[in-house]
């Protein structure tokens, strides 16, 4: 049995390539997907395909709609989701990723340094494990697996 | 991870043609269904396979009855619609497919000229993405499967 | 017990009001929602709302989203859709909420001529009734509260 | 017809207060539902109801669980969500509430300054309708129950 | 709390009479709807609202359209189904109305004569309850009110 | 794409064997299941595998439970349904399969002879598709997978 | 705003008392549904209206059958669950109807003295609130209708 | 066809090595999936995995969330669950998954020793089988393969 895991969250670091490296050395029947992790490409995705747009808040809007598309599909054909949460930026849209997740009834683990805890707490209650590093959620992806 | 994609819309031009060589020439995973695109067996198909009709109307609806059967089938098995609207016909069955795609939570491509976006405008909103060109929508299809 | 019927459809004729008299008349506990009966407002809300946009089609999207409001909200409330199609228009507003009603499984009474049968061939074969005249609407509206 | 509103985001201003006179002074037959609105309250319940807790990540575990019951009953008989976000915060309940909501299909009303619309953009492109001010939301309320 | 319950089964005789009248006497907060008992107006409603029909199967065929909406829309307002199988008749109706609801998650009551088990034996085991009197039917419908 | 029939309906005749020699020989990418085609071991099967039990009426629910659990999980698997009526049995069982099909909103062809139409006449208006003989069956399923 | 309770677990003591009491006291505008209370009439109501059965197990499963109905229709008609474990007894419905509550997006409360934590600590991770007191569960309730 | 089947209950017997043993025997296409078997691993894999935790209760939180993860998402793979009860233990993590499987409508069969049918009565009247022994259970999964 294969799984596919949803990796949501910020595209400005390389924890993506970890978990994918530590899921190889444990040979873990995963496959990986998630948000295009090319900042600019998911910012002007929308003028690129659909042609100009006329302010600031139209190019996002044609970003937007792509990249929704994109994640509604790939969300949908995963079985959980890790969602990560960092120190930086506004990362609603690791919030929106992670609660569809959970509405759509996909379990999430979320990783969260502990200083975020607080503002996080209502999400963190609803997630069905909440980690601090990268390595406790791959455990709890390799203990799917394990059965003795 | 390969997608299956309904593409709605008219029967009377190639374009379902175009979207699958751009696909092919993109090497993208996907595989096309559709409606019947012989508009004669389309239309006759009631007849042919549960013989004569009384009338006009009953010749439709035994059409219909089989054709419905198809596409609720066919639908159900794709991960997203494309959904192409022309100058020409009613086609309220493009109206239909690409709605009822987006009632059952499949996302949804609308390419159509922009002198017809005003009666498209409400079904243009709720669709995921609107284009114009059947290039563009190839390119949204790309996208999913980019990744940096 | 109460039902709540959702009129969709042109708002160019008075079919609306035809449809409550008759229903009053007969004395059917039915209460009627439909969409914004106001052609300039339904087409002008979003400016009207959200304020001036850059061109018609960003006019069209601010005033759809409004309006696609409107009818989600007021068709999850509705336990059945009378959906009219009449000689003009493109009507694709129609087709939708007939399509979304069938797929949320509300049941859907179409009235068109019989000679736009054709093109409505499958929305028709998918509806629960089919109708010439908004009177026979009425009546099939009125047999649900018979019972002898 | 009356519908219930679930007013989701930052609880440090009188928004709500300003959305419900409106809707009064305009006559609306809305009810308003919403979160906790003491903060101390809402980060303290669970210690409040259910005894002292080790540390500062358990007491915000208790007091989310509550607060997590509270919203997804409320949430539940809601018919739609009007979420609002402001300058301050990190408002990851907000961007919870509305995903979450937009996941059963209830709609959404996004209010936000338009300086936070490009980290808002995936979310605003799901919502409904994205406004910037509070009386452009209740505007769209009163459409609601508009018809000529 | 008051609930409504759908009476599926044949219309020849006064069992819909009884089971009003039981639960009358033992005044449970009960209402009861179900089909078009009059079996002509049942068998010609859809000539009589929509015109004359070609032939029999057509004929029944409108006939159909117009009781399964009635159906459809007054078992989705229903909290639970009795189904009642005679001695007499095919009877279809009544295995599909009661399958529907059980398909619906509706809770089912069956009552048949124990002769008829045989060949009930599937739809029995799928019911919550089978019950051989009219009576005993009743006294499930009144248990769901008592508590001491 | 390949699909899954299931064949509801009488286990007397060899109607089964047709079918599928038929979509062998038109080369349809079809597999089939349905029912126990062994009458006795269907009637039996409960007391074969549970015990001997007190009366008919117990042996039948026992039966009944296992096959049951078959059905369900066979129709769940399946993307489409054949239920076939025939001259002889109360075949409610078929009434049930066909009317849970339809409820999973699984697609359904109803093949009867035309004297059955007046008894069957709703749950001929719910299936897709109403045959007289399995051949035209057949023509249905093949016409999927033409396009043109 | 008004809501149903459904108050699952023992049937052995005051405790749905107690909590009804409580939330009188509080003016909580809650209802409140349950099992029947009543042990006897819970064991032999399959007997009582369905006649003698054949065996010990047999008049459990007459029993049960009714039970399970009432059950079902009450727990659908509720809004949120209150479970309570108690030292003594299997008390397996409880965990039945607590877990049916969860699978069905309904909040559950549960109540157990903390030395039962432990057997149930995969049911109380998916509860929403873990209480130790009968008080406690009805703080909880009562904080869904405060609001500052 | 190939089905996955989730075995609940007990990890202290070798009741699972059986089951599996026998269905290889038979050459069932099935392939089986379950909890942790190793009790101090299903305890500790919280602390094992997050680290210590500053009570047992908080101990056995930290498991069950892990625990539930795994359950949730090899469940929902799940076509078909057996859950086993026995003499010892209080097993209500037996009773939710039985439970919480038939809330998410997969077919049940349970087993338990006839001692204990009184309290699982109702779990045993909403399973779809109930067997005494492992070897009834593996026998009614190869009649789900048998067609003749």
């Amino acid at each position: 049995m294969e799984f596919t895991v949803y990796l949501a969250g910020e595209i400005h670091s390389s924890w993506r390539e970890e978990i994918k490296q530590q899921a190889k050395q444990m040979d873990l029947p995963l496959s990986f997907v998630g948000p295009m992790e090319n900042h600019d490409r998911s910012d002007f995705v929308g003028e690129e395909i659909l042609g100009g747009q006329p302010d600031k808040i139209l190019r996002d809007e044609a970003a937007s709609a792509i990249n929704n598309l994109r994640t509604e599909l790939l969300m949908k054909k995963s079985d959980l989701v890790v969602a990560l949460f960092g120190e930086k930026y506004k990362q609603w849209n690791t919030a929106m990723d992670a609660s569809t997740a959970l509405a759509m009834n996909k379990p999430v683990i979320l990783i969260r340094p502990e200083e975020l805890h607080h503002p996080l707490k209502e999400l963190s209650n609803k997630a069905n494990v909440t980690c601090t590093t990268i390595e406790q959620a791959t455990k709890v992806l390799s203990y799917i697996f394990e059965s003795k």
